[in-house]
Protein backbone atom coordinates (compact mmCIF):
# COMPACT_ATOMS: atom_id res chain seq x y z
CA UNK A 1 0.00 0.00 0.00
CA UNK A 2 0.69 3.99 -0.79
CA UNK A 3 1.37 5.44 2.39
CA UNK A 4 2.47 8.60 1.70
CA UNK A 5 4.60 10.78 -0.77
CA UNK A 6 7.77 10.58 0.82
CA UNK A 7 10.15 12.53 -0.82
CA UNK A 8 11.07 14.38 -3.97
CA UNK A 9 14.36 14.58 -5.55
CA UNK A 10 15.83 17.52 -7.43
CA UNK A 11 19.21 16.67 -9.15
CA UNK A 12 21.61 20.02 -8.51
CA UNK A 13 24.72 21.20 -9.85
CA UNK A 14 25.86 22.66 -6.95
CA UNK A 15 24.38 21.66 -3.48
CA UNK A 16 26.05 24.90 -1.45
CA UNK A 17 24.29 27.24 -4.16
CA UNK A 18 21.20 24.94 -4.53
CA UNK A 19 20.71 25.09 -0.48
CA UNK A 20 20.83 29.20 -0.46
CA UNK A 21 18.12 29.16 -2.75
CA UNK A 22 15.64 26.67 -1.67
CA UNK A 23 16.30 28.22 1.64
CA UNK A 24 14.94 31.61 0.15
CA UNK A 25 12.12 29.63 -1.46
CA UNK A 26 10.60 27.73 1.43
CA UNK A 27 11.82 30.48 4.11
CA UNK A 28 13.92 27.85 5.79
CA UNK A 29 17.30 26.19 6.27
CA UNK A 30 17.62 22.30 5.35
CA UNK A 31 17.72 20.12 8.19
CA UNK A 32 20.52 17.83 7.57
CA UNK A 33 23.09 16.83 4.84
CA UNK A 34 24.10 13.34 4.04
CA UNK A 35 26.40 11.58 1.54
CA UNK A 36 25.05 7.95 -0.02
CA UNK A 37 28.93 6.97 -1.58
CA UNK A 38 26.87 4.04 -2.70
CA UNK A 39 25.06 6.06 -5.37
CA UNK A 40 27.97 9.01 -5.82
CA UNK A 41 25.42 11.68 -4.00
CA UNK A 42 25.35 13.98 -1.34
CA UNK A 43 22.02 15.38 -0.31
CA UNK A 44 20.65 17.64 1.32
CA UNK A 45 16.99 17.44 3.22
CA UNK A 46 13.81 20.41 3.53
CA UNK A 47 10.74 19.38 5.10
CA UNK A 48 7.38 20.79 3.79
CA UNK A 49 4.30 18.95 6.17
CA UNK A 50 5.04 15.38 5.64
CA UNK A 51 6.97 15.27 2.35
CA UNK A 52 11.06 15.71 2.29
CA UNK A 53 12.14 17.36 -1.05
CA UNK A 54 16.12 15.77 -1.19
CA UNK A 55 18.69 17.92 -2.96
CA UNK A 56 21.22 15.78 -5.02
CA UNK A 57 24.65 16.61 -5.91
CA UNK A 58 26.65 13.84 -7.95
CA UNK A 59 29.97 13.33 -6.08
CA UNK A 60 31.72 11.55 -9.47
CA UNK A 61 30.93 11.81 -13.28
CA UNK A 62 29.35 7.76 -13.06
CA UNK A 63 26.98 8.92 -10.89
CA UNK A 64 23.07 8.51 -11.93
CA UNK A 65 22.57 11.89 -10.82
CA UNK A 66 25.46 13.22 -13.25
CA UNK A 67 24.02 11.35 -16.05
CA UNK A 68 20.58 12.85 -15.56
CA UNK A 69 22.18 16.52 -15.60
CA UNK A 70 24.12 15.89 -18.60
CA UNK A 71 20.53 14.37 -20.02
CA UNK A 72 18.19 16.38 -18.84
CA UNK A 73 19.65 19.18 -17.25
CA UNK A 74 18.72 20.05 -14.08
CA UNK A 75 15.44 19.34 -11.98
CA UNK A 76 12.95 17.06 -10.65
CA UNK A 77 14.90 13.47 -10.85
CA UNK A 78 12.13 11.22 -8.78
CA UNK A 79 9.51 10.74 -6.74
CA UNK A 80 9.47 8.50 -3.57
CA UNK A 81 6.59 6.99 -1.78
CA UNK A 82 6.51 5.48 1.33
CA UNK A 83 4.90 1.87 1.26
CA UNK A 84 3.35 -0.02 3.62
CA UNK A 85 5.43 -2.99 3.07
CA UNK A 86 8.48 -2.71 0.55
CA UNK A 87 8.65 -6.37 -0.50
CA UNK A 88 5.22 -6.88 -1.01
CA UNK A 89 4.48 -4.33 -2.90
CA UNK A 90 7.91 -5.27 -5.29
CA UNK A 91 6.29 -8.50 -5.97
CA UNK A 92 2.83 -7.10 -6.32
CA UNK A 93 4.05 -4.57 -8.98
CA UNK A 94 6.37 -7.11 -10.92
CA UNK A 95 3.00 -9.11 -11.53
CA UNK A 96 1.16 -6.00 -12.81
CA UNK A 97 4.18 -5.92 -15.41
CA UNK A 98 6.32 -2.73 -13.76
CA UNK A 99 10.08 -3.12 -13.91
CA UNK A 100 12.21 -3.21 -11.34
CA UNK A 101 15.13 -1.59 -11.18
CA UNK A 102 16.37 -3.25 -8.28
CA UNK A 103 15.27 -7.11 -7.66
CA UNK A 104 16.12 -6.73 -3.78
CA UNK A 105 15.51 -3.40 -1.66
CA UNK A 106 18.51 -1.29 -1.73
CA UNK A 107 20.37 0.78 1.23
CA UNK A 108 18.93 4.19 0.49
CA UNK A 109 19.75 7.78 2.07
CA UNK A 110 17.70 8.41 5.53
CA UNK A 111 17.92 5.15 6.72
CA UNK A 112 15.47 3.15 3.93
CA UNK A 113 14.91 0.55 2.11
CA UNK A 114 14.51 1.46 -1.33
CA UNK A 115 13.51 -0.09 -4.47
CA UNK A 116 13.30 1.65 -8.04
CA UNK A 117 11.17 1.39 -10.80
CA UNK A 118 11.91 1.68 -14.53
CA UNK A 119 10.69 5.29 -15.60
CA UNK A 120 9.71 3.27 -19.13
CA UNK A 121 7.15 1.59 -17.56
CA UNK A 122 5.67 4.90 -15.91
CA UNK A 123 5.67 7.53 -18.24
CA UNK A 124 8.78 8.61 -17.74
CA UNK A 125 8.90 8.96 -13.61
CA UNK A 126 11.76 7.37 -12.26
CA UNK A 127 9.09 6.36 -9.08
CA UNK A 128 11.08 5.14 -5.86
CA UNK A 129 9.62 2.98 -3.20
CA UNK A 130 11.35 3.47 0.19
CA UNK A 131 10.20 1.91 3.78
CA UNK A 132 11.85 2.62 6.55
CA UNK A 133 14.37 0.38 8.43
CA UNK A 134 13.50 -0.69 12.09
CA UNK B 1 4.36 29.78 4.79
CA UNK B 2 4.71 26.70 2.83
CA UNK B 3 2.00 24.06 4.42
CA UNK B 4 2.15 21.26 2.03
CA UNK B 5 3.15 19.49 -1.11
CA UNK B 6 -0.04 19.91 -2.59
CA UNK B 7 0.22 18.09 -5.88
CA UNK B 8 2.48 17.15 -8.30
CA UNK B 9 2.16 17.22 -11.88
CA UNK B 10 3.02 14.47 -14.87
CA UNK B 11 2.69 15.33 -17.83
CA UNK B 12 1.12 12.45 -20.15
CA UNK B 13 -0.21 11.41 -23.82
CA UNK B 14 -2.81 9.29 -23.66
CA UNK B 15 -5.12 9.99 -19.74
CA UNK B 16 -6.94 7.15 -20.58
CA UNK B 17 -3.88 4.88 -20.90
CA UNK B 18 -1.79 6.72 -17.92
CA UNK B 19 -5.26 6.64 -15.68
CA UNK B 20 -5.29 2.41 -16.19
CA UNK B 21 -1.33 2.34 -15.65
CA UNK B 22 -1.20 4.70 -12.36
CA UNK B 23 -4.62 3.10 -11.31
CA UNK B 24 -2.24 -0.22 -11.23
CA UNK B 25 0.72 1.67 -9.26
CA UNK B 26 -1.40 2.75 -6.77
CA UNK B 27 -3.79 -0.03 -6.52
CA UNK B 28 -6.81 2.51 -6.28
CA UNK B 29 -8.45 4.30 -9.16
CA UNK B 30 -8.18 8.44 -10.03
CA UNK B 31 -11.48 9.97 -7.59
CA UNK B 32 -12.03 12.83 -10.47
CA UNK B 33 -11.36 14.18 -14.10
CA UNK B 34 -11.09 17.85 -14.70
CA UNK B 35 -10.60 20.28 -17.67
CA UNK B 36 -8.51 23.08 -17.19
CA UNK B 37 -10.01 24.76 -21.15
CA UNK B 38 -7.42 27.89 -20.05
CA UNK B 39 -4.44 25.59 -20.18
CA UNK B 40 -5.29 23.35 -22.82
CA UNK B 41 -5.63 20.35 -20.62
CA UNK B 42 -8.03 17.41 -19.55
CA UNK B 43 -6.44 16.17 -15.96
CA UNK B 44 -7.33 13.41 -13.43
CA UNK B 45 -6.32 12.70 -9.55
CA UNK B 46 -5.37 10.41 -7.68
CA UNK B 47 -4.49 11.42 -4.07
CA UNK B 48 -1.99 9.33 -1.82
CA UNK B 49 -2.34 10.72 2.20
CA UNK B 50 -1.61 14.51 1.87
CA UNK B 51 -0.36 14.80 -1.86
CA UNK B 52 -2.53 14.32 -5.17
CA UNK B 53 -1.17 13.33 -8.36
CA UNK B 54 -2.05 15.18 -11.24
CA UNK B 55 -1.78 13.59 -14.56
CA UNK B 56 -2.07 16.14 -17.89
CA UNK B 57 -3.06 15.57 -20.86
CA UNK B 58 -2.63 18.52 -23.57
CA UNK B 59 -5.80 19.06 -25.74
CA UNK B 60 -4.45 21.06 -28.15
CA UNK B 61 -0.85 21.51 -29.83
CA UNK B 62 0.12 25.10 -28.08
CA UNK B 63 -1.02 23.78 -24.63
CA UNK B 64 1.99 24.11 -22.38
CA UNK B 65 2.28 20.39 -21.53
CA UNK B 66 2.15 19.60 -25.54
CA UNK B 67 5.24 21.44 -25.89
CA UNK B 68 7.29 20.05 -22.83
CA UNK B 69 6.27 16.68 -24.20
CA UNK B 70 7.74 17.80 -27.37
CA UNK B 71 10.98 18.90 -25.73
CA UNK B 72 11.43 16.65 -22.97
CA UNK B 73 9.39 13.48 -23.11
CA UNK B 74 6.38 12.58 -20.82
CA UNK B 75 7.57 12.73 -16.93
CA UNK B 76 6.73 14.65 -14.30
CA UNK B 77 5.63 18.91 -15.24
CA UNK B 78 5.36 20.45 -11.98
CA UNK B 79 5.48 20.18 -8.60
CA UNK B 80 2.67 22.40 -6.41
CA UNK B 81 3.10 23.82 -2.79
CA UNK B 82 0.41 24.90 -0.99
CA UNK B 83 0.76 28.12 0.56
CA UNK B 84 -1.00 29.93 3.55
CA UNK B 85 -1.51 33.33 1.77
CA UNK B 86 -0.45 32.98 -2.21
CA UNK B 87 0.01 37.14 -2.60
CA UNK B 88 2.19 37.35 0.79
CA UNK B 89 3.98 34.62 -0.83
CA UNK B 90 4.02 36.05 -4.67
CA UNK B 91 5.62 39.70 -2.72
CA UNK B 92 7.93 38.15 -0.88
CA UNK B 93 9.38 35.71 -3.60
CA UNK B 94 9.48 38.30 -6.13
CA UNK B 95 11.68 40.36 -3.44
CA UNK B 96 14.09 37.28 -3.31
CA UNK B 97 14.68 37.42 -6.85
CA UNK B 98 12.40 35.07 -7.84
CA UNK B 99 10.66 35.09 -11.21
CA UNK B 100 6.57 34.75 -11.19
CA UNK B 101 5.17 33.56 -14.45
CA UNK B 102 2.13 35.39 -13.23
CA UNK B 103 1.79 38.55 -11.66
CA UNK B 104 -1.81 38.12 -10.38
CA UNK B 105 -2.65 34.33 -9.11
CA UNK B 106 -5.12 32.93 -11.63
CA UNK B 107 -7.27 29.70 -11.79
CA UNK B 108 -6.34 27.29 -11.73
CA UNK B 109 -7.41 22.92 -11.43
CA UNK B 110 -9.07 21.85 -8.61
CA UNK B 111 -10.50 25.33 -7.30
CA UNK B 112 -7.24 27.06 -6.42
CA UNK B 113 -5.59 30.34 -7.22
CA UNK B 114 -2.34 29.77 -8.43
CA UNK B 115 1.37 31.53 -9.46
CA UNK B 116 4.00 29.39 -11.12
CA UNK B 117 7.65 30.58 -10.34
CA UNK B 118 10.10 30.29 -13.66
CA UNK B 119 12.10 27.05 -13.65
CA UNK B 120 15.07 28.86 -14.81
CA UNK B 121 15.20 30.57 -11.41
CA UNK B 122 14.81 27.32 -9.47
CA UNK B 123 16.99 24.78 -11.01
CA UNK B 124 15.09 23.51 -13.94
CA UNK B 125 12.19 22.58 -11.21
CA UNK B 126 8.41 24.14 -12.10
CA UNK B 127 7.06 25.36 -9.16
CA UNK B 128 3.33 26.22 -8.56
CA UNK B 129 2.33 27.92 -5.25
CA UNK B 130 -1.67 27.55 -4.55
CA UNK B 131 -4.34 28.46 -2.44
CA UNK B 132 -7.58 26.77 -1.95
CA UNK B 133 -10.25 29.81 -2.92
CA UNK B 134 -12.96 29.96 -0.03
Amino acid sequence: MFVNVEHLGIAVKDIAASDELFSKLFNTKPYKHEAVESEGVTTSFFKINQTKIELLEATNPDSPIAKFIEKKGEGIHHVAFEVENILAEMQRLEKEGFMLLNKIPKQGADNKLVCFLHPKGTNGVLIELCQEQP
